[in-house]
């Protein structure tokens, strides 16, 4: 199974509907790019490449995929939306005319999935990245239209993870696992970061990826002082930290696992950070059930973290949403408010770090009534590998 | 040489700076994200991943790289922007609220980038991406301001290519050869267009990708009638098309190869039209030179291929603009306006398609005074494998 099954795309487009209608609007506009593709994705399984997406949810009426002028073919095949409409501002950014393709207008495409009925309260899904340019196309076509935000009404129903969900992030961590394994055997002192990307994007497509959940992590030295980073050319060196953080994409599901290691014995100071962080993180999942307030988790993560007197290596919070982006809702920080629910899925990602290098473990959690079921869990130990 | 030398991002800087002033404007402010990298990077070589950024380009002051809450360390390794600054914003999608992490608000940044100068007319940089959200947070903390789209400011400096620029661009074309030759090397029949896929990344990274120019392309059969797509978990089977797209990322310049391919004797009809697609793919770089009218190099393909018959196979045009993104401006249509000019660089990019498959021969080209400089030409041939 590496898809969503197609019964539960429906289920999803009729939801959201509903949602749309209980929440007074008319519509919601839901917009996602290559690199953001989430939203489409949940609601059509259409995921674009080049070119960006949006798709109108009516109240009443039938949804419709918007795509840009190229993608017309792709789109089809792959579509759980029937309706699929070129508009030109889904085009590439390099802004082609496209003189010879015939495209939709939004006036159009509003009317047809809305059936003809006015549009006054149009809701915004995808808020953070919603162009400025589709907002006053829309205005222009919708006279009088009033435009909010609305990311809650897909967010929502994207936190709570269904049983193919799990299934599919679950092989996502499979995937993942091996890729772990079969990096940590084939590197070696002198390879570069990004040649090791190269062996771990094999691994991940090879055993059934369908793209990778991230930009593979592969980081040595200074470099894994970088929460956020990419690969570089430089070689990896025997003694000094190395950071792996790999994740395969599996019907839009993004996993990743992350494991510190080293080539040969691990610096007694860098030993003793790697092993905090690991009991840190298994800490972590300790704190985790159904019920349990999010910022809690955060609390007793930092004073734990804090009696063993490594407080100042911290950098920020234990876990953060998993599903199709590798970082989603929800987070869990100091300011988390929400109580956790059954089969909302996290990534417990714990993240030290000195002056001159860091370490993540990352492993991924399911939420249940009395704990957490744990998404991957191999090579949880001081990683020495042989030089 | 993987990147572009630190004073030609200064001699960038500067020569945007005078083109903002020259604009009768203020500033701008560039907007990039994690697929669409290409404007921030440019100017500071800077590429976010999860996270998206901006760039400010005073008229006076200085420039100024703005990140996300969690890009700190990473940025401040790679800008070559001296001043780098926080804003939330530039977050991820998820929102989070990083109650932990000090950063800066629109009003200061601007007031630092412009000396405190009062920004009146603001110019936009990646129009087609850039946020609703941004664009409401920039107008609170600048009363008063006009935003007017300015993509050209930029997009015209990218038009051109500099010695540098080719250079790295060659350089990846070279990977991306490299890459061709040992996909069509080792696939078989059987596997799945994402197993090859796992095989063409392990070859572009260790040979010196920095990433992939874009999502590899390993279509069969009628996925091959995709202008735009994604690989699949279709097997490979004989006697089918089967195409490759493979690209190396280097030093931020996105080059791409395009081959079709068959298991063992291609099918006569199909044959025929891939060599059809070779000699209009061969013709169009014998209508390119500096001076030529881009719509006649249009025009004089679409009648090559109309006069061997196949006009009904055409889907759009034969070039559109290469470099740091792998379509970018300027676009080649029947609409083009624009003088060919010395050290353009284009994809000569031929899509033929039937009801049923489609290939593209794809190649880059620098244009010169008197013709083209090929930057890939292996395997310009009937690519029959063995089985």
């Amino acid at each position: 199974m590496k898809t969503i099954p197609a019964s539960e795309f429906e289920e999803r487009q009729k939801r959201a509907q509903q949602r749309v209608a209980e929440a007074g609007l008319d519509a919601v506009i839901v917009h996602s790019n290559e690199a953001d593709f989430a939203n489409v994705r949940y609601l059509s399984d259409y995921w674009p490449a080049f070119e960006s997406a949006g798709v109108i949810i009516p109240a009443k009426g039938k949804p419709i995929l918007l795509i840009g002028p190229e993608s017309e073919t792709y789109a089809l095949d792959r579509s759980q939306i029937e309706t699929v409409r070129k508009v030109l501002w889904y085009r590439e950014s390099a802004e082609p005319d496209y003189p010879d393709i015939p495209i939709s207008t939004f006036a159009e495409v509003f009317a047809e999935a809305c059936g003809g009925r006015p549009v006054k309260r149009l809701g915004i899904v995808g808020r953070a990245i919603f162009p400025k340019v589709i907002y006053e196309e829309i205005r222009k076509a919708l006279p009088g239209v009033e435009m909010v935000g609305a990311d809650e009404i897909v967010s929502d129903m994207r936190i709570i993870k269904s049983p193919s969900e799990i299934a599919l992030l679950k092989e996502g961590f499979r995937i993942s696992e091996i890729a772990i394994d079969e990096c940590l055997a084939q590197m070696k002192p002198g390879m570069t970061e990004l040649q090791v990307v190269g062996l771990a994007l094999k691994s991940l497509y090879s055993h059934g990826a369908e793209y990778e959940a991230h930009p593979q992590y592969v980081m040595g030295g200074t470099n894994t002082n970088h929460a956020i980073s990419r690969a570089t050319y430089r070689p990896l060196a025997q003694g000094e930290m190395i950071q792996l953080n790999l994740g395969a994409r599996v019907g839009g599901y993004s996993p990743s696992v992350g494991r510190p290691c080293c080539f040969g014995r691990m610096p007694d100071e860098m030993r003793r950070l790697v092993q905090v962080g690991l009991e840190a993180h298994l800490k972590t999942m300790e704190f985790m059930r159904a019920g349990v307030l999010a910022k809690d988790v955060v609390r007793r993560f930092e004073e734990f973290v804090k009696s063993r007197g490594y407080g100042g290596n911290l950098l920020y919070g234990p876990c953060h949403g998993i599903g199709m982006i590798e970082v989603e809702r929800p987070w869990m920080e100091s300011t988390s408010d929400y109580l956790l629910q059954e089969n909302m899925t996290f990534q417990v990602d714990t993240f030290l770090h000195t002056d001159s290098y860091g370490l993540r473990w990352e492993d991924g959690v399911r939420v249940m009534a009395d704990g957490v079921e744990r998404l991957s869990s191999r090579r949880q130990e001081v990683l020495e590998l042989p030089l």
